[in-house]
């Protein structure tokens, strides 16, 4: 992390800053909860008012607090914050917190007294998280900053970035049953100067932290927050919620703080980059988490479910598959164990039902032997209450066989009072554990996106796959052309001879056209030609063409008459990019015409892209799909298509100053594909 | 309820056969349970061996078991089952539980087993519950048939039927800590004799009953449960999940029960037919039931958000948006109030946030003013633990407001610990309560589609609203003639002077078209005449058809020329209906072609609809909403496109022989919709 940081994260001493003895003040809660905490540096304390305060001295003035102290939490009143950076700056301190509120969200005055805490830090070189925020809380270390009520939340491996600090204060409440723990907790506050970006990176070095979650309400600088999400999730998942996902949600959002929600899609596209997982509800968020955290990841989507009871088999099986995953077909020699062991009556297809007999035995040995099939890849155990044992003592016999495996194994466990003992032991032993097999097997999916994810990067090619000839101009034929991307081009002649000459060069068949920027319907006017098929009937066709202008529109002026190489079958397919105000270039491929407005069949990635990513966006549409053929519809040059999105997301990701590009149609036959029409901004 | 079932609902005297005095086997819990239920009838027991159970003699014989007694609970081997069921109806006893498993669900033995006891039951008038079932519990009679750990569930309005077994005592555990209770509890099994149709209608009676949750693995009898369900959900709601959605959960279902699973299709249709809330996830059904159970119903879709943290608040207005809900537009004299009352960086828009410093006064003077304002059509409250405040405060200031309102108000109420007090508050206070706002908003949703079902009920027209003339003939074209939809019907002329003539009595402009089956494209050997404007053109025509063809193909017989009116422009939309084998006919509206096979464009539902049933599948598809016209597309007659769907929902409901039929295409012009071709099979 940034040198600059380490304050945050490992104060060698904190003072807070408006530290209180009355116990209804945030003051006090801070300076209760860093005391208890356990935090082993220095701890002080500055006030108005002299006297002590949890055994320690209260100085009255900051610059009286003696070494070691390099990370200040100010609790103080908003508009004497600029005072109380200073003071930091001269006492030496390198970081602060702004517990303290009444900042951009209050208004314009808040907001001129925010801008003037921005300039002071960068002035003085003093970082600043917040304000408007809940401060660090790292349980490992331990450190508390925060006025929560303790104790603590529960030790753990999920780290939590938050840019809503009651969202944080809520969570950590609502975690304390449910089985996980935290490493780490960020609430991010207004940002006046350390973001999410800084936050993320700084985070996914503690070596305590497995997954980190965040609560985004916007992204500060997409392009830095892209890179450095990319790198952070190589090696440890990120989950996310991103809020503001409606229109009324965004409007919210941009009224309530001053992040940007920026557009939706975009963000979509910049998670899907950087490999973080978006969760849709809270929940989910946490679901992920807690299997990310402690499961191995699946080599694939073959999924063994283990009942004692057919109906929430039955819904598992249709979770699964609603999450794109499968029932893996269990091999023979698996079927055979488990036909052994389990009474006739059980069924030993996938999912397998021993029945409400069951033992902890049986559990143990169908699960050791589903695990150990080559076929599966992945098991969802369904526990409720057994009727004949306790549910622990089926958790105590699972619990070795599902850590020994290389395979992942997440457990539904349905209950409350019967299945208390279990869920702690589950919990204990890091099994993931959801109250509903739908939970359970949308866990599973989220292991393997994560595994297909890393799949993909280790297939990842690094730069541009192609050269580029730098264009003779900026024209967008010249650009088209550098980037090897096949427009079929127009030309303009301007007599009978021209058309000829340049109907021999262009090849034949073509198509003619009249060319007035008066008549826009060329068709009315009897202003086209299609299938000229040799020079002669080029030049016989500009004078027929122009005679049948003149004929209609007597007063048009005409240009000439345009050629284009005649491109006739195949599919048609619109590809596009343009640029986000927050993560740069998109680029889309999708139906053209307004199929593609009607039934939003176009997807979106953040250029540039790879094959795998173009093949992925060829995948995510019925345009794509129907590439490949479907009934009456022949398939066509698909691989073209994909190197004609390539090439233009690079082209888009390597000329900025271009808004957007759109190429529609473009013409996929069974052998190319051609451009027929291309317009660009500016 | 059917007369033989009140015995299972309202026994005057219960014998468990197959009690045991040893705690490890499910008689003795049937016992304990039926003892310690507190029901007030007649209890006895009998098994092999004689002696005393929970104070009461065992005896050794049904016979002598003394009055009253009208329901038995079977416990017994399933080999001894039909001299148990020949033993009640001797001792005459009206209707049995069967608890006991090893029947169909066990094999081809158990299944034949299955089947004596059926007929035993036909032979005898006895009724049977299960086989391969928990029984039953009523929580206020009190009744507890079941060998599930004591206590009973709490008491409470949602009726819980269930085809499987070891899901309802999963539940019942788990219901425990969630804050709802339940009227009846009904465990079906294998249903042999009595089925989830007549279960639901009986249970609906219960005066308890504000909420009916199902859990189906399949349908008995798809048309009566439609009727029953119909008549139900006019009075109250049922929420059902029917697992099996997806292939491989069919298969599941398939293996583990011989319930048949149906097409899924099907069940959305006759589920949205009779009202019944189709939930996607197990959390759902009970998240929606507490809802239903509660509340109030919205008059619309306008929901206030009111929170102390702009985090929740944004995630609830993304769930709103998503669940087809509205943030209300608030009034300006809201505004004011809201303004009047809160700090000047609060945010009157909605959602309403109050700021961290809301007091329990603050929560309850604005939903006041939100609950009143016109605009507004239900509340979502945030409740995040307050820093300054408890939560139970918040919750005693805000249970008076909403007990009084009219409108609905669900509460999401985030922690754990330090929220436990306020959600007993609401709990007990029957306001419904939720750990997260994305499950707050799924609720409310589920409310307001109960009201515009029942909204569309009361408009719902009665009976066929058009005549059907008796068809002459079973021809598919005078049927469709018969109920009024117009087919452009084909001619056959063999000869220029019949194809004149006939011209003559179409009308023009007509196509003309070679008919040969010998020639299937008729476009390739100039089979196709386009545009024939008058009698003279028809008759050349015919002969120029005739040349062309035998020209073209020297070997092919021609039956001569057909001719059809021509129709050109306008839009065009497919129309089916096809039988389920459960539920009888389906209709379906959609696109045409490939497209409506790979977008699925197409909608389905049961038949015959009325005309807000036809303008629903027409809104459900792009096939139906471009009707209204899209950017370049031009509106046509929807009225008539929705006439002919009707009027084609009919003819396939009145006739069950017909399996299939398909208009394909339906034109559908400015004014009026032809249909062009109609298949129909058999």
């Amino acid at each position: 992390m940034d040198e600059s940081l380490l304050p945050f994260f490992r104060p060698a001493g904190i003072v807070v800053v408006g530290a209180s003895t009355s116990a209804s003040k945030l003051g006090y809660g801070i300076a209760r909860n860093l005391t208890t905490s356990g935090y082993a540096g220095a701890i002080h304390f500055v006030s108005q008012g002299a006297g002590e305060l949890f055994g320690r001295t209260i100085h009255t003035r900051l610059a009286r607090v003696p070494d070691p102290v390099d990370l200040a939490v100010l609790v103080i009143p908003a508009h004497s914050m600029p005072a109380g950076i200073r003071d930091c700056a001269a006492r030496g301190i390198r970081a602060a917190i702004i517990i303290s509120a009444g900042f951009r969200e209050a208004g314009t005055e808040g907001a001129a007294l925010e801008e003037t805490c921005r300039e002071l830090a960068r002035a003085t070189g003093l970082r600043l998280l917040g304000p408007n925020c809940i401060g660090i809380i790292d349980t490992h270390l331990p450190l508390d900053t925060s006025f929560l009520q303790p104790p603590m939340p529960p030790r753990g491996g999920i780290a939590f970035i938050s840019h809503s600090g009651a969202f944080c204060a809520a969570i950590v409440d609502w975690s304390r049953r449910q089985g996980f723990g935290f490493s780490q907790i960020v609430s991010l506050g207004n940002q006046v100067d350390v973001s999410e970006v800084e936050v993320l990176s700084a985070v996914a070095e503690d070596r305590h932290t497995r997954v980190i979650v965040l609560y985004m309400e916007g992204v500060s600088d997409g392009v830095r927050f892209v890179r450095a999400a990319r790198e952070v999730s190589r090696a440890k998942p990120i989950v996310a919620i991103k809020v503001g996902r409606s229109e009324s949600g965004q409007r919210a959002a941009s009224s309530h703080t001053a992040a940007m929600a920026g557009s939706d899609l975009a963000f979509d596209a910049a998670f899907a980059r950087c490999g973080i997982m978006r969760a849709a509800t809270t929940e989910q968020l946490f679901d992920w988490a807690r299997a990310l955290e402690d499961s191995p990841l699946p080599a694939g989507p073959r999924v063994a479910v283990l009942t004692n009871a057919g109906g929430p088999g039955v819904i598992a099986a249709d979770a699964l598959e609603t999450q794109g995953m499968r029932l893996a077909a269990l091999d023979d020699s698996t079927r055979r164990l488990l036909t052994a062991r389990l009474p006739a009556a059980a069924s030993v297809d996938n999912p397998v039902d021993m029945l409400a007999s069951a033992s902890p035995e049986d559990y143990a040995s169908c699960l050791d032997a589903l695990l150990k099939d080559t076929g599966v890849d992945a098991a969802l155990v369904i526990l409720p209450p057994p009727p004949m044992h306790s549910a622990e003592s089926v958790a105590a016999a699972i619990i070795p066989i599902i850590r020994v495996s290389s395979k992942p194994a997440v457990v539904a466990l349905l209950g409350s009072d019967l299945t208390e003992a279990a869920f702690e032991a589950f919990c204990a032993a890091h099994v993931p554990t959801y109250p509903f097999p739908e939970r359970a097997a949308t866990a599973l999916a989220a292991l393997f996106r994560r595994a297909t994810y890393l799949g993909a990067l280790s297939q990842e090619t690094a730069g541009r796959p192609f050269d580029v000839v730098a264009p003779a101009s900026d024209s967008t034929a010249e650009l088209m052309a550098a980037y090897g991307i096949h427009v079929i081009g127009l030309r303009l002649a301007t007599s009978p001879q021209e058309a000829a000459t340049i109907s021999r060069e262009l090849g034949f068949p073509l198509v003619m056209k009249i060319a007035s920027p008066a008549i826009l319907h060329k068709s009315d006017v009897g202003g086209i030609l299609l299938d000229v098929k040799d020079a002669e009937s080029a030049a016989s066709g500009y004078t027929h063409l122009l005679e049948a202008a003149l004929a209609a529109r007597p007063d048009a002026h005409l240009d000439g008459v345009h050629l284009q190489r005649q491109i006739t079958g195949g599919q048609e397919v619109i590809l596009g990019a343009l640029r986000d105000p927050q993560f740069g270039a998109l680029v889309m491929f999708g139906s053209g015409g307004v199929e593609a407005e009607a039934l939003k069949d176009v997807a979106f990635a953040l250029a540039p892209i790879d094959a795998a990513e173009a093949d992925d966006l060829m995948r995510r549409t019925w345009a794509g799909r129907r590439l490949d053929g479907f009934r009456g519809i022949a398939p066509v040059d698909k691989s073209a298509a994909r190197d004609a999105l390539m090439r233009l997301s690079w082209l888009a990701f390597e000329h900025p100053e271009i808004d957007q590009v759109e190429i529609n149609p473009l013409r996929v036959l069974p052998a190319g594909a051609f451009a027929l029409d291309v317009r660009r901004s500016p």
